[in-house]
This record gives structure tokens, sequence and C-alpha cells, in this order.
């Protein structure tokens, strides 16, 4: 349910009867107390939609950041994490937490994503952000720009490579240059043939159907044509300003590497719009059928 | 007519109707004999669109590099400054030179902007990127990522917010941070308060509609959505990005600060096609209409 005092819980009541219709059961780990605020009830008339009332009778404010939302954010995450280790899940869809509420419970992680990593001792692991026309990879995700040109490697391009093929086998990968027009043959820049190109060439010594380094600015559209299945990208801006102009409302953000199927919205608590009745409901609408697609392709294993 | 040996003669003589009825004299500066292998005769039945033949007889090999096409690309421009300088022209819309090509005939400029700027003594100007759904001003442009940050200055975005409020005085301008998030207050870096806020609020204090600097990720949405008629960018990749995926075909280039109109295709000399009659040239004809609009606006003089 993620942030109770986030638009997390309008989203589950928003998409509820679509859970419910979706032929996998599901698990809402929450406080019933929130979700009967927003007008849930009758939640015995639910078949295919499990509440595990996690932290019962909470009882926050909207858009305002408390101890008591920390708390029961981190005690939903936990509960899952409890039941994704007794197998009893085979993926899990996150919806947005609040930082620094999670942190007042104690929570030390950047995010999601790195407790998930921590929990499950997952080194490699990357962020996809996708859409209907466009899925891209970052190698770099939140640093400053300037650092970008020192952090990339080699080394971890070529492991992005890997674990995006072992996602999607039958997708043809491009890789982005780092400057404009690939660095030009090096006039621009030699960061395309010391680092990018041996990862790429690496890669497709080992049968990874994998092209590039392509100049930024038109590789996007090649995938948005379906040249490509996905793009592995360099920096955070240069994979998500394409996917959100191309598909904003419905970006999903998925991590690969963990040894479960993992998507989140593509958006976050949105404090100015919680308990409005304003949230769309379209991007964890998108979350949830891409978790489906990974699982029809990989089984319940990954 | 750009370069003879580029997709430049196939795009004059595949829109030469449409020249011919624009309501404004066109004048083509060529090689007659190269645009009469690309099916162009009977030129004495224009009367909106005259041919002078700079550099007559000129024969080149479609896509092949030659000293030739270098003096006959290089007489072109020359011949139009000489009348942009006599005051007979408002405007010049310019089709691909090569660069190596015209370089052999003693061209020593990047491209044709930095030309124009030299010979009529322009240092404050800026590359325009525009479709019919974006614009985009880019702070830098061809030099390796690791030097952006280096390179963008408070008093050079100042400048840029000039020129462009002067161009289009009743548009809101948007400013695209450097970092993630726009540095997420630091965080991710300090560009965005120590470089470009002074910037925008110098602007601001003399009257410019400007905002930012915002997140990258989502600014264009924003400027698609008519929230913003120009976005002001820190880098190449981050204003052609977006400029290509939402308008590739039709996207222009427009040089701001020269003392008359200057638009540009957005594509180069394409030698893969050239010759073979598959040059798409809606990207001249936005060019051209571009150059209509700007005209329109300002009158003849700017």
């Amino acid at each position: 349910m993620g942030d109770p005092a986030g638009i997390g819980p309008e989203l589950v009541v928003k998409s509820v009867k679509k859970l419910e219709s979706l032929g996998s059961p599901v698990r809402v780990y929450c406080s019933v107390s929130i979700l009967k605020r927003y007008g849930l009830n009758n939640f015995e008339k639910f078949c295919n939609v499990s509440f595990v009332d996690v932290y019962p009778g909470c009882e926050v404010e909207p858009g305002v950041v408390s101890v008591e939302s920390g708390k029961a954010q981190f005690a939903y995450l936990q509960s899952a994490v409890e039941d994704l280790k007794r197998g009893l899940l085979w993926g899990v869809v996150t919806l947005p937490i609040n930082k620094k509420a999670i942190r007042l419970a104690g929570f030390k992680f950047p995010g999601h994503t790195e407790y998930f990593a921590s929990v499950f001792g997952v080194s490699n692991f990357a962020m996809m952000l996708a859409n209907s026309k466009l899925k891209v990879v970052l190698e770099t995700v939140h640093v400053p720009l300037k650092d970008v040109p020192s952090l990339i490697s080699s080394e971890s391009i070529f492991k992005k490579l890997l674990l995006v093929h072992r996602y999607f086998p039958d997708e043809k990968i491009a890789v982005a240059g780092l400057n404009p027009h690939a660095g030009e043959g090096g006039l621009f820049g030699d960061e395309e043939e010391r680092v990018i190109l041996p990862a790429v060439e690496k890669a497709k010594m080992m049968g990874i159907p994998v092209c590039g380094p392509f100049p930024p600015d038109t590789v996007f559209n090649k995938a948005v044509a379906g040249e490509f299945g996905v793009v592995v990208c360099m920096y955070h801006d240069q994979g998500l300003i394409p996917v959100k102009l191309t598909g904003f409302s419905e970006s999903v953000n998925v991590t690969l590497g963990l040894p479960f199927v993992r998507t989140s919205v593509g958006h976050g608590t949105a404090y100015d719009i919680a308990g409005k009745g304003l949230a769309d409901n379209r991007s964890f609408l998108s979350a949830v059928d891409f978790a489906l697609n990974l699982k029809k392709r990989f089984g319940v294993k990954m």
C-alpha cells in the first residue's frame, strides 16, 4: 500500500476491482483502517484479493509526514518481504514510500530497490523504466551529471546487458553513447570507444543481440519504431526524458536482478493531491500488468 | 542548395512548386547543371523562384566527397552572404554542407552558424531546435558531456534568455536543470543553485517570463502540453532527445542572434541516400515555414 499518507491507499481502492479480476491472487499489505477511509468496505466479497492488515488501526493525515505513517509503510514492506522469503509470492508491486517518514521508523535505505537488494543479498541489479513504447535501463541513476563520465564502467555496462538479456531474451538491445553524436569519432569525448564499446563487444561475443553505442539523440526514435526492445542509457535524464515524453502516465519502474518480479509505479507519494480523490491509477495498473507479463514469460521462478 | 553531392539538390527540386507558391520571392544559390540532373527544367516558368547559377557547370558524384563539391557549396554560401550584406535578403534557409568537402575549398568554420556569426561580427548567438510541438535552445552544443558542467555559466544562460525573449516575446520560457531532479536540493549537484538560478532570477527582474530550473525529465512534458513555449537546455542531448522524439522529420534548426532570419534543416547531407530519390523534404519545408513565420512576426528587419 506504500505510505498511508500518500496516494497509495487511494490507488489500491480505485484499482481493487481490476485486481480482483486479474486471474492471479493478490495480497495487499496494508492498514484496513486506511482503506476504509477511502471508501473500501465489504472486504469479504473479494475472492482473489486478500487484505493483510499488517498495521491495524493506523490513522494518519493525508499529505503529512509522521512517525506513524513511517512505521506503517515499513511494516507493510517487511511483511511482504517475509512472504517473499517463504516463497508465498512470485513478485511484488510497490506503491510509493515517503523517504523522510520511513527513515523515522528506522528504514536505512535510499529506496525500495536497495532494501530488497540488501535483504536478498543481491549486488547486481538494474533500474528499468518502461512504458508501452519504450524500455530503458540506467547505468547510473541518482548522481550529479558531472560524476557520470567517471562512474560508468565497461564491467557494469556489461553486467547490465547480461541482466537485460536474461529478462528480455527475445529483444534487441541498443546502448546509447554518453556524448553528443556518440562522441563523433572521439571529437566530443572518448568514453564511447574506451568504456562503452568494449562492454558491447564482450556481450556480443556471448551471443547477446546488442548494438551501439548510438548517438543518444536518435536511438530512442529507433527503439520507438521497433528496431530495439531495450535501450541501455548512461544517465538518469538520458533515459527518463524519452520515457516520460512517450508515456508519462503509464510509465513503470522495474527492478532487474532480484530473485522475484518487482515493479513499481513511476510516480511518488504526491502529497499535494493525497486524500483528494485526484490520483491517477494508470501507472499502478501498468505496473501490475508489467509484473504479470514478466511472470507469464518466466513462470513463477525467476 | 548546400552540398551538390548530398540530398540538397533533390530537396530543392522536390520542393520547388511549394517555393513558387510561398508569396515571398525565393533565390536559390545553386548550380543549374546539378538541378537539371535531378529533373528540373523550364527554369523560366518560375515567377517567384529565381535560380542564381553561382557555380555553373558543376559535376559531382552523389555521396562522394570532392574538392569540386566543396568549392561549389562554399560559393553558394558566399554569394548568399553578399546578397545578405547588400540587404537584398531578409533571411536564409540553409541545406546541409559536407564539412570535409567544404574545408578542402578553404572554409575554416565548424559550420554555417559560426561562418555567419563571423562574417556579420556577431558573438552572442544561440542554436534553437524546433518542431511543431517543442522549441529548445542549447546552452552548450558540440562538447564532451564531461565538460558541460564547467562550461555552463550564469552570464551565458542569461544572454540566451535575452535572445529567446527577443525572438519569442510572447512565449513563456522554461530553463532545464543540469542534474537529475534538478539536483534534488543539492543532493545530486549544485549547478542549479550556483549557476542556473542566478541567470533565471536576473532575467525575471528584467521582466522576461522565465521559470526554472526544472527537473529535466518532466520539463519537456510541460512544454509539449503548452505550459512553456521554449525550453533552454544545458546540453546537446538534453534538448535533442525530446525534439527528435516529438517530431523527427519536421525538426528544424534556427540560429538566434544574427541580423537576419536563419533556419536550416535538422538533418545532414545523407550521403547514404544521395542521388536515389529517397530524400524526405519535410524538414526543409518546415525550415522554410519557420523562416517565414519569424519574418511575419518581425517584418523584414530583425
